[in-house]
């Protein structure tokens, strides 16, 4: 009989759990919950557990994969904190899932988790280095050397988002200016927007007319629509995000030197503009002699749920 | 009897050898030779071969490690060629080696052999990753990754000096702007304070005494002179250089998150103000939850020639 998987995936503002067998290219079963505004640690844990069992029926897992959308302490599997929910400081996450499910556990933050599920199922196959980007409302990446992941000396490697693009740019929620989720993210790309359709009356009016003027309505989404309309001031918006990215990607390139760049996340569907810019800058900041690749994510919001399933099964730490 | 390793280190103004036994912690001999301005691929390789036969005396090594002075091919121990000598491209030179003295060879670029001469034997020692940064002429710098050296798709890992600091910044020969190198490495210190000097002639007084008001004689090291002696438009233009790097480094620590960084050259004997703005620049560009440390390199000038003790003994790629 085939060894059954469990992967959990803890969202900030979902949760998803994924039952499959080993081996298999196709989750038997996938369920998935939003969480409520006013959820915490206990309850965003009572629903996974909860999902968990469902999908089970009582079968016993053979090994179970975690992926946690905030900084996580891979060798112990302890959660430091969740940034979007309180009450999960310090919570010891592999013990708690391997006590309930009686099965080896990993637990990793989702970028890591995310990078693992590209590299083994999505658009990192076959690759043996490469960097995952994820940007949509953060920036947050994951790497994987020598075809495993790297996560440093804090389990802090793969801040992609946090490499200062700009001196003089604006300040950042981590303390430091112009880093790239400061410029990049899609609520930076919003509020710039705002920020300029405020002050420039005559511009935007495609975008204007999108949100029915209702500045606070505009978002990174609706940027990235008003832009592919051929509104100059949404795109200027849009620009400043790829060019954050491609700047950082051609500086990783000589850094690293990697095979392959991996962008996800709700941004990196801005259009084929967008992602000419970004590879165009990349290029340019890049060294003739480095090579590399920037590709479109495979498995969409589906990522750290592979990738869940890949870490199952990696050694304990 | 203890076994020969012979290390060569072809630099781009000197050449050295070293002959040492295996797990000695003394070199047995070391000979040097600058090289003349007219020298060449088939004059430095002459050289440096009589030089290795003239320490061995008859005898055979082991094993012999080589660094290059430029990038390098490491799988085929080919070296792509020398930004310095003419007539070193495509050079077979691990091939070269091996025969000439009938003993297996490791060939790699200096960065990376130097990267991992600090971690054997200097200021990298119990480290499992750190990077190693030399700024002198050039701004480069090694890998090293879960103990090993890291080179990436193209052997091209390490180019710190290439990640871009100010997208407003210089042009830089790599043909990109604002990189690290453009601003931090000793020429351009002292190209940046010679253009202030001409344009501001009230200013810079000590730096003006030190050369005998010759700005053609100004460069990085009288910079710093002069800065040690309180001369503020020279410190100005450390300032720049201390700065770059330490925003390059906060930035590599939140995508890397390694342990150590270990800075070696000229540069960075700018006294304690230098290292105390580099340190403070790292620390506000780094997340707080990333930790590191940043120390000066131990082994100076011949960390490229321990380096090749040590990756004489590893297993051919």
């Amino acid at each position: 009989m085939t060894e059954l998987i469990l992967a959990l995936d803890f969202g900030g503002t979902k949760h998803t759990a994924g039952l499959i067998g080993r081996g298999e290219t196709e989750f038997r079963a996938r369920r998935q919950v939003i969480s409520p505004a006013n959820a915490d640690g206990d309850y965003d844990l009572r629903t996974m557990l909860g999902l968990g069992h469902e999908l089970l029926g009582g079968a016993q897992p053979a090994a179970v994969g975690v992926s946690f959308g905030g900084p996580v302490d891979y060798d112990t599997g302890t959660v430091k904190l969740s940034h979007h929910i309180p009450g999960w400081e310090n919570r010891p996450l592999r013990q708690i899932i391997t006590a309930e499910f009686g099965a080896p556990t990993n637990v990793d933050n989702d970028a890591n988790v995310a990078a693992v599920g590209e590299h083994r199922f999505g658009a990192g196959r076959g690759c043996a280095s490469l960097l995952y980007i994820t940007v949509s409302t953060g920036v947050g990446g994951g790497w994987i050397l020598n075809n495993r992941s790297w996560r440093g000396r804090d389990s802090m490697a793969g801040e992609f988002g946090h490499i200062m693009v700009d001196p003089l740019g604006p300040l950042c929620v981590c303390g430091s200016h112009g880093c790239v989720e400061r410029l990049a993210s899609g609520p930076y790309i919003g509020r710039r927007a705002r920020e300029w359709l405020a002050v420039q009356p005559e511009r935007g009016a495609i975008l204007r007319r999108l949100v029915d003027d209702d500045l606070n309505a505009v978002d990174g989404k609706v940027v990235a629509e008003a832009a592919a309309q051929g509104d100059e001031l949404a795109w200027e918006s849009l620009a400043v995000s790829a060019r954050a990215l491609g700047q950082a990607i051609g500086s990783v390139a000589n850094l690293i030197n990697p095979e392959r760049f991996v962008l996800g996340g709700g941004v990196t569907k801005s259009g084929e503009r967008y992602w000419d810019l970004l590879r165009a800058t990349a290029r340019a900041a890049a060294m003739p002699e480095v090579s590399y690749e920037v590709v479109p994510a495979g498995l969409g919001d589906y990522a750290p749920l592979w990738g869940a399933v890949a870490i199952a099964d990696e050694p304990p730490a």
